[in-house]
């Protein structure tokens, strides 16, 4: 008690003891007094530190009552909080929450939300915690009590110093016990990989559907938005309302809320994705291989995605009716500020899904901790998109051996040759760095011929820069040159009104410079000199390359792909901006009279390539 | 020594102590007798145990004789190795071998061959090992004296009990010493990384060349094949010559060996990939997305590919032109049994690379041990093709993050619909199992209609295979019905003259079959209903579906790609059998006359497609 006070005292904060046994509960009196008690000292903003009075205690069975209910300091709690009517218990153990077994056997998991239909009987405690004071068979009675008495229950590990801040702003730690979390936990206790599943079983039964059938889903969605436009805008309300008490950035506020309007024109985007032309089995490739077997290569629906991303609720909408247009099957996993928003549009959505094709076909990852699991699913999740920011999109290549679609870094370069117009090159790095800066397509490295630097044009590119207020960071040579600041490295994001300036020798050196230091994304060479142009556009090893044209163009709706999916710097599968056709596959279709190989004796390969 | 006697007469071997003093090595009369005496025990079959007579050993200083030479097991151990001529000295530590840095330290990367001008003075030895008896100073200078008197060492961890066997076998355990090392290991001792990041450069000079510069690099390649042919054979036919010795399976040695006028067909094969069509640059789609603003999106090489295959030597050789008619650098690990032809083969291959190009190309990979450090280069390797057994492709999937070409297993189904034409069923079936059992696309699992069973079809079938001997393993329905022993697994690859049979009540039941039990390779219905045939064409999520038509056909050959890279059962980048587009990937290029975006403002979007 006296490491309470004084350490409340260091926080200015007013603590005082009280001391209960464990018989005053039963009279009704006391549970009066106690509740007002606490309610004035509560009032005066002093904070109350309940315990056992062991001194007068008349207790016989150490833990137990003559009523046979276990009697400890967790119990304590958990009646004290039923007694007070508590907002919430958080009871701090020395493991992160409840495990499904002994959390020293590493085939035991920690339980995110406790279902007592579930797991009453799946738990096998420890031997250990089977015995004495703050045991978690001790805890989890407590909780389960408290629970069923209406009060929210969080066991989590009292070692982190700041568990409980984040239990409190709403963070999934530990266990949660809670009266109705059997009915609103269902998503997330299906299993990743039951989830997975289901998506992709509901998923073939979508891709079985003929064109009509998908696009009257699509259509479908779209009314049902409409229909609901006002649910949608009070829980998206909500989340906004939340976000701006848990003191959230504006901008991150400003991605968050649905705009008036925004809901029918997600309606008419979505009935925009049905007319678009049908995606899936578009036969690629016809050839008649020999007489009469005729091969086809056909575009078929990927399978299941897994699509990851932060704040933006209207990003759910389109992406879901990408995923129906192409057949896939789709986990969705939102930002938690946009929480209610995610559910009211998820459940919007999937009630429009037909049952011959199954609501599962989009399933709403609510927790953070399921994503880890989900990661695992190789065989199941065909491939993950991230979209947010790079450091989400790096965590995500971390974790999971699914190829991710996305990109973790636009470090995009401008390279001014000696034969530029110097106008259009004013322009175009005008445009590509403040058009939209924290783009992924923003120019952040300016790479400058040196004869350019000799004619003066150098400066006219820095004062168009500077008269933006861009700071400017120089490479060796420049920052030697300029005398301004030189970048610790050459591969650098700014996302802001900042870049990075360099001199090179001619186009070749231009190039080795974006091969060592760029992220492959896009680069774009300012010259009129056709032949430096094509040597850059041949030779750079970039998703996008350009010629006279600001970066930013590097973008699905400018390059006409109608709905982009993402933006990728691999070389597997998609690069550069990825639309519709980055979420489908490939299967080759085979027709014959009983063809057979035999040796290859008997056939005679033709391979006459047929119209489409 | 009582346990040395006791350990050795379990396996009758008779072993004998034989006790020594530093001093009496100076003595020459002392060496020729113990030479004597060790090759008389030798010839008796008894093994000599050494030790330090230290009840008669007049040394003073511990560990150092009068000349400064350390002095101990270790170093006993090395002086013996070089006056007995020993084929190879293996010294026992407890650690894998000799680390750069102190084992702890996880910084610390194990050696795998000592070269002393390189690691004299780069290794750190830990405080520990400075001191006493039996530490890594004291083996690494025991090791450098007796590998500089040509003796071979190798250290290495005692304490997994079949190291010494391994050692025996040639693999490459801890840290070998080897007065030749700097000659032979300098392949090797180039770092993984270093060897990718050389092999990326040179594949963007590769690309940076004119289509008939690329030509002209296959034509040398072939002339150069031809040139060498006697000497190619003769390092092929000293592989065969250690396989057979060394008691390999005849498969894998006829696989090995290059049989007369195979290096010739092999120079033809590269002249036939030589005049393959350009697929690098072509432009795969036009579109002007403004006045004036052209998109293209033209095919590129993909970067880096590491290919490991397993015996055949000529695979080499195919790969490395494809690589190079693509464009692509390329990371080779060949199967060990074919070292010395593969060895050859790419010296033959590389010499013929222009320095403009650089031969590093082409890297060869020489042991199994770097294998995991290139596969953990997911930045600079970009697509891995594992070609040979499916334990391979699994290992490899389960080592890297890179994208991997190929297919672990080939659960191959045909489905003989009720409507089936029997003779025709009979026919395909008869090829798709018999034609090549070991083949991926091999028939495992035969899927029957109910009503077939019932019309006496099935037994046409049945009989059909077993006239060829091939055993039939039931699913849960057949193995009731006919009798015969039910499979553990319905996911089965046999690989030989045998397959799995189930009746299924209909095409969407066969289809779900498929589903839960397939590896989306190859599947087939035979069947004279068109309807029923479209279903499965449509529904069946594999990487071929074929109609009527034996299972055999998915091949690159068969199916026109020219070239075949693998089969791909992944549904990323490639799918099913992979030709040359396969080690493609695809490059937007935009030309423009200064366009800017500036919000979009002053752009007018045509997206208008123009002729390829």
């Amino acid at each position: 008690m006296a490491i309470y006070d004084t350490m409340f005292s260091q926080l200015d904060v007013t603590s005082s003891q009280l001391l209960v046994t464990d018989n005053v509960f039963k009279n009704e009196a006391f549970r009066k007094q106690l509740s007002d008690t606490v309610n004035s000292l509560l009032n005066l903003r002093v904070i109350p530190v309940f315990n056992e009075n062991d001194a007068v205690s008349t207790r016989k069975a150490p833990y137990q009552d003559s009523s046979g209910i276990f009697w400890d300091n967790d119990s304590l709690a958990g009646i004290l909080a039923s007694e007070l009517k508590a907002d919430l218990l958080v009871m701090l153990s020395d493991v992160e929450g409840l495990y499904s077994g002994p959390p020293s056997d590493p085939k035991s998991k920690l339980i995110h939300t406790y279902i007592k239909k579930k797991h009453q009987g799946e738990i096998t405690f420890g031997d250990k915690s089977r015995l004495g004071r703050g045991g978690m068979t001790a805890k989890v009675e407590a909780a389960v009590c408290a629970a069923e008495a209406g009060i929210p229950v969080v066991i989590t590990s009292g070692y982190a110093t700041d568990n409980i801040i984040k239990v409190l702003q709403g963070e999934h730690l530990g266990t949660l016990f809670h009266k109705d979390a059997h009915l609103w936990t269902q998503v997330r206790e299906i299993g990743a990989r039951e989830m997975a599943v289901a998506s992709r079983e509901s998923s073939r039964r979508l891709q079985a559907l003929q064109t009509q059938e998908r696009k009257k889903i699509l259509l479908d969605i779209a009314d049902a938005l409409e229909a609901n436009e006002s649910l949608i805008m009070v829980e998206n309300e909500a989340d906004v309302a939340a976000a701006q008490e848990g003191g959230y950035e504006k901008s991150l506020i400003s991605r968050l809320a649905l705009k008036p309007g925004k809901v029918s024109s997600l309606a008419q985007s979505v009935r925009k994705i049905a007319e678009m032309e049908e995606p899936i089995a578009r036969v690629l490739s016809r050839v008649e291989i020999s007489d009469g077997l005729v091969l086809e290569k056909t575009s078929s629906p990927m399978g299941v995605l897994l699509v990851v991303f932060e704040s933006r609720p209207d990003a759910l909408v389109q992406i879901a009716s990408l995923a129906i247009k192409s057949g896939n099957g789709l986990l969705l996993k939102g930002g938690k500020e946009a929480k209610l928003s995610n559910v009211t549009l998820h459940k919007v959505i999937t009630s429009a899904i037909p049952d011959s094709v199954g609501e599962k076909l989009i399933g709403l990852v609510t927790s953070r901790e399921e994503i880890p699991d989900l990661l695992k699913l190789d065989d199941v999740i065909d491939l993950v998109i991230p979209r947010g920011s790079n450091k989400l999109v790096s965590e995500i290549r971390s974790l999971t051996k699914i190829p991710v679609l996305g990109h973790a870094d636009g470090v995009c370069h401008i390279y001014v040759d000696k034969l530029a117009n110097m106008d259009m090159a004013k322009r175009i790095i005008h445009d590509a760095k403040i058009d939209y800066p924290a783009a992924c397509n923003a120019m952040e490295t300016l790479l400058v011929h040196k004869d350019v630097v000799q004619n003066g044009g150098l400066n006219e590119l820095i004062m168009e820069l500077q008269s933006e207020d861009v700071s400017l960071i120089g490479g060796p040579r420049a920052s030697t040159f300029l005398n301004i600041s030189e970048a610790s490295s050459l591969h650098h994001e700014y996302s802001s009104m900042a870049c990075t300036i360099e001199i090179v020798d001619d186009v070749y050196a231009a190039i080795e410079h974006i091969h060592q230091h760029g992220s492959a994304h896009t680069e774009c060479i300012v010259t009129e000199d056709t032949e430096a142009a094509e040597t850059f556009l041949n030779q750079v090893d970039s998703a996008a390359v350009f010629h006279n044209a600001s970066t930013r163009f590097c973008d699905g709706a400018r390059f006409g792909l109608g709905a982009e999916v993402g933006v990728s710097t691999s070389r597997i599968h998609a690069r550069g901006p990825v639309g519709l056709e980055g979420l489908l596959t490939t299967r080759w279709l085979l027709r014959g009279h009983g063809q057979v190989v035999d040796g290859d004796k008997g056939v005679n390969y033709t391979h006459k390539i047929l119209p489409l």
